[in-house]
């Protein structure tokens, strides 16, 4: 029995894999309505500039700026009102000096105004009689602009909207929509092949015989794929037999932009797998082992430039790395292009532990943990100690702690990520 | 013009909602590849207890503890290899006193057996001839239940094994397969009718006339319901008319589970929103502007049994509260059951200022801001000021610093709320 793993950090184990393979370039066309969650293709320009006419926001009376010069409760303007322009209709007239048109939130600005006095700075005085017009009163100053949403402040014609490998949220759409673009171009999902392995492993619609345990890790990886943006191709279940755990690998590759697999957790099975692995294709297996509890046995490939992940049998270990390592790799497959925050991050919160967690420097750790809010709204986080390998566990748990590499230990009192899956 | 608002903090105003509608209680039955991220109508029960057999956690040999007592490397124990237990297989034979079985993780134990000695604690001697067995050499003792996975503890048939109410993860879904469930009883998605009003509006995809906009709020509700688990049914743009609008609106509540309409946010707009909604049904309008920065001029109603929610037109402000009040609302009406962490909580984490940013107190605040690490890996929020109520602002952004209620301000270096949508 060979142990001779090549144990890499995480961080390192993942960089090592990402930099040996590389996103596809396939893309589509669909419809807005279902880009939620989708990869921008290509750069979206803005076509034409918003607002493209200056629009109050506020109501209350368009005026010119000059007018209002000095004005006060103490000193008011008065200021000849000559109209009214609802929202969605042009003016047909001009404010002159010393003239006002009373304006609403959203409604274009008429020629000749440059400021808006809010409503809640001016009295209204009525007509004196048919044909006198009304007269405002403005009891404060407004400056330039003043409650005005100029042409261009929201984006120019020409701008870059929306970037290339941002994942689309609501006010990426929203803007989308604001520039009239209903179709875009969006990366295709990565197809994730994902194979199961074990002679003791048998679907999760089987009934299992004595020694037998139905089949997590192809319905874990599964979720977790999607929920980074990938297709999951469900590849079954292997024996642990080097040629048929190779005949079912290389047809788990065929159109597979990469491949997850779940191998048992004995040495002679990690053996196997890795040998069958490193007979895919070059450059093979690049990473066997990371410094990662739960998950140490995993193995990472490149194979002909398809990637293969190599996960421990446990599910629960199984879980933990493919948040760690696949959700990561998924997401860089689906052309998301890494923001500051880096790609796995919106599974990250942060909180204030209750004790003390032990931990081994060299090693990320990641301890199962409840999470609650105390009495000045702060997040605390309780570990599960005991049985962090059991799915169940991790069910019952809000998160998982993030130990970091570096250190021996947590203490109570300090502030911990924490991965809110 | 009235602008007679019953302002209430947004946690009231949503607590005031909440109370006032409950769920729909329909329910549909998926099949578990289909169930992520929908939320559980019913208790999933265990109907097996798990593990089912006692397993071996690591790679060694099944061994009586007791005769491992007192093992160590100077005084090893010696015992009779007297089989090999594969994974997947039932052992046909037993462990007696000073045997060992040699074994595999996942392995069930043999019968006899209580304790597993791993084999990096072991030096194996062959066999001294033909007809003699190969003993082990054990260097350290081994406790009753060392390295083994007990029955029952991961979960016992007759626990709840995932509750009503949770919204289906991957480690959720893992569970169930692990039990055989591969159909589960899910609540039906609530359907959230949108309608976007102003005489202004037109939709994404027409070409706006002079002193026209395009729709954009009708996209980013769409986007926040179905991150939040909602059905989106989109019900077109009605005009600033009260007759139009309550026959759009009476259109929208049909078959609906709420409402979300976005109103223009000029005050005679915002009245006749206000006015239309009341006569929709009891108890109507609740909640009249909310103490939130975007977003005041906000209307919570319910109308008979179905929550109404009338955002402010400018699509900023309505985003915002989209995340603040609709995605808590659709969410709820999902049957979600709010856990420890509360229903809106996989949106936040928590970053250190870098500036000050004042506030008024009173009124939650919600800040465009960007994130980004520090050489120590910690995040900082970094406020964009300035035209906060520009939709592109907020593509702009990472995140949204929430100030709370009660703060006139927050501090450079203060640990502050995120919103990362």
């Amino acid at each position: 029995m060979s142990e001779l793993f090549t144990v890499l950090p995480p961080g390192e184990a993942f960089t090592a894999l990402a930099r040996a393979c590389s996103p596809p370039e396939r893309a589509e066309i669909v419809p807005l309505a279902a880009a939620l969650g989708r990869v921008l293709a290509e750069d979206v320009v803005a076509r034409e500039t918003l607002p493209g006419f200056a629009r109050a926001t506020m109501d209350g009376y368009a005026v010119r700026a000059a007018d209002t010069h000095g004005a006060s409760e103490q000193s008011p303007a008065y200021l000849r009102v000559v109209g009214d322009v609802p929202t969605g209709v042009v003016p047909l007239l001009a404010v002159g000096v010393r003239e006002a048109v009373r304006t609403h939130t959203g409604a274009m600005i008429p020629p000749g105004a440059d400021a808006v006095v809010m409503v809640e700075d001016t009295n209204l005085h009525p007509s004196a009689g048919s044909g006198q017009a009304e007269e405002v009163e403005v009891l404060a100053a407004s400056p330039p602009g003043d409650n005005v949403l100029a042409v261009g402040e929201d984006v120019r014609a020409g701008a870059v909207a929306v970037p290339a490998g941002r994942r689309l949220g609501a006010a990426a759409l929203g803007g989308l929509a604001a520039l009239g673009v209903t179709r875009v171009a969006v990366r295709a999902r990565p197809r994730v092949a994902i194979l199961s392995t074990g002679d003791e492993v048998v679907a999760a619609d089987a009934v299992p015989g004595p020694a037998q345990v139905r089949d997590v890790n192809a319905t874990t990886v599964a979720a977790v794929v999607r929920e980074a943006g990938g297709e999951p191709v469900p590849c079954g279940i292997a024996p642990d037999d080097a040629a048929a755990l190779e005949r079912a690998l290389r047809a788990a590759m065929d159109g597979a932009d990469a491949v997850v697999l779940s191998a048992g957790s004995s040495v002679s099975v990690r053996d196997l797998t890795a040998g069958v692995v490193a007979r895919l294709g070059a450059p093979g297996v690049l990473v066997h082992g990371i410094a990662i509890k739960p998950g140490k046995p995993t193995v990472l490939a490149v194979c002909d430039g398809t990637p293969v992940v190599g996960l421990p049998g446990n599910p629960a270990s199984a879980l933990v790395v493919a948040w760690r390592i696949v959700r990561p790799l998924v997401r860089l497959l689906g052309g998301e292009t890494a923001g500051e925050l880096g790609v796995a991050d919106d599974l990250e919160t942060t909180a204030v532990l209750g004790v003390p967690v032990p931990s081994r420097p060299g090693r990320e750790d990641y301890v199962p943990c409840t999470l609650a809010r105390d009495e000045n709204g702060e997040l605390r986080a309780t570990p599960v100690f005991g049985a962090s390998n059991l799915i169940f566990t991790l069910i019952r748990a809000d998160g998982l702690i993030a130990v970091p590499l570096d250190r021996s230990g947590l203490s109570a009192g300090e502030r911990v990520r924490v991965i809110v899956p």
